[in-house]
């Protein structure tokens, strides 16, 4: 088990130019899901266990498809490191930081 | 000239783990520009003109060549719309809303 | 249980510039588990089913890490689709033959 | 001016399934650039001058919106070096020379 921070993005295709409602029930799919996660204008990423992120995602492209989404286009961007546990908390706050330096 | 979000995400190849010197050296070039942006734990999202978003993403990168780095790989989403002009905001409030109705 | 096409990409970080000892070890375990792949410049483009895709590319990660990798960005680009089955060689046969029509 | 090797990705949001009549034109404005590519199953990959590279994508994302496209999603994964040049022919050669070797 190891744990990751994952950026997802879903692509509903062939349907309306207006994607949020689709995003808007995978963002309560991820919310229930009780995992960490960090919502943007360019896509969600969540922290947690590998098994249980992925899962998660199975999960929105199921409601997906249950929408009556016939393709989708899912972007994922993970994190993974062996030297300590990823954190979204700790990546922002290094670059801050860093920023404030100077 | 056409307004664009675009989510940039710079890896320094072959440098040491730790990312956060490049990518705090990156934002200070970001918010030099003027143009808005959103940063967080996988990337950072900038809305602007398409040409001032390049240019200054070619600065970062001219940057990071600067401090050393030999190779990188930049990883752009960009989101263009012709029927109105992509808003961060709008986005992120549209699909906050649909999530707030239940 | 169903079939996709993922678009894998390996970034293992701090490590040296030269990434083809890594790429060349995942390629080995893509290859050993049967599925069908088409490997580029960019990446690799994977065919099967879900969860066989998201095994080999848990064995992958696994693998880097014995290698010593202490940190790997993953990318993943999944193209689902309920109506029929995603594949690789429909999806370039379908554009080449739009390209010779003119 | 630096040479890169670029990978783009264009989906047509709200557009019908089959997307290849639009990757058919875009395909065509990359080979009429001269710019060395591979197209693949999952995306088209460049190789050329930066500014070429870029210029050509607009003309992609130009004739997209002239086919009555409203709304993109283009990803670029962006391969950059100071050491040498970047080849997408060495790239995949240095792969296969590696995994033929056990």
């Amino acid at each position: 088990m190891k744990k990751v921070i994952c950026e997802v993005t879903f692509i509903p295709l062939g349907e309306s130019l207006s994607l949020s409602p689709y995003i808007a029930e995978c963002l309560k799919i991820i919310e229930k899901s009780g995992l960490k996660y960090e919502f943007h204008s360019m896509g969600t990423n969540i922290e947690g266990e590998w098994d249980e992120v992925i899962k998660t995602i199975e999960k929105c492209q199921d409601k997906l498809f249950e929408m009556g989404v016939k393709r989708i286009s899912t972007n994922l961007k993970i994190s993974l490191r062996q030297d300590r546990e990823p954190s979204m908390e700790r990546k922002e706050a290094s670059v801050k930081e860093k920023m404030a330096k100077e």
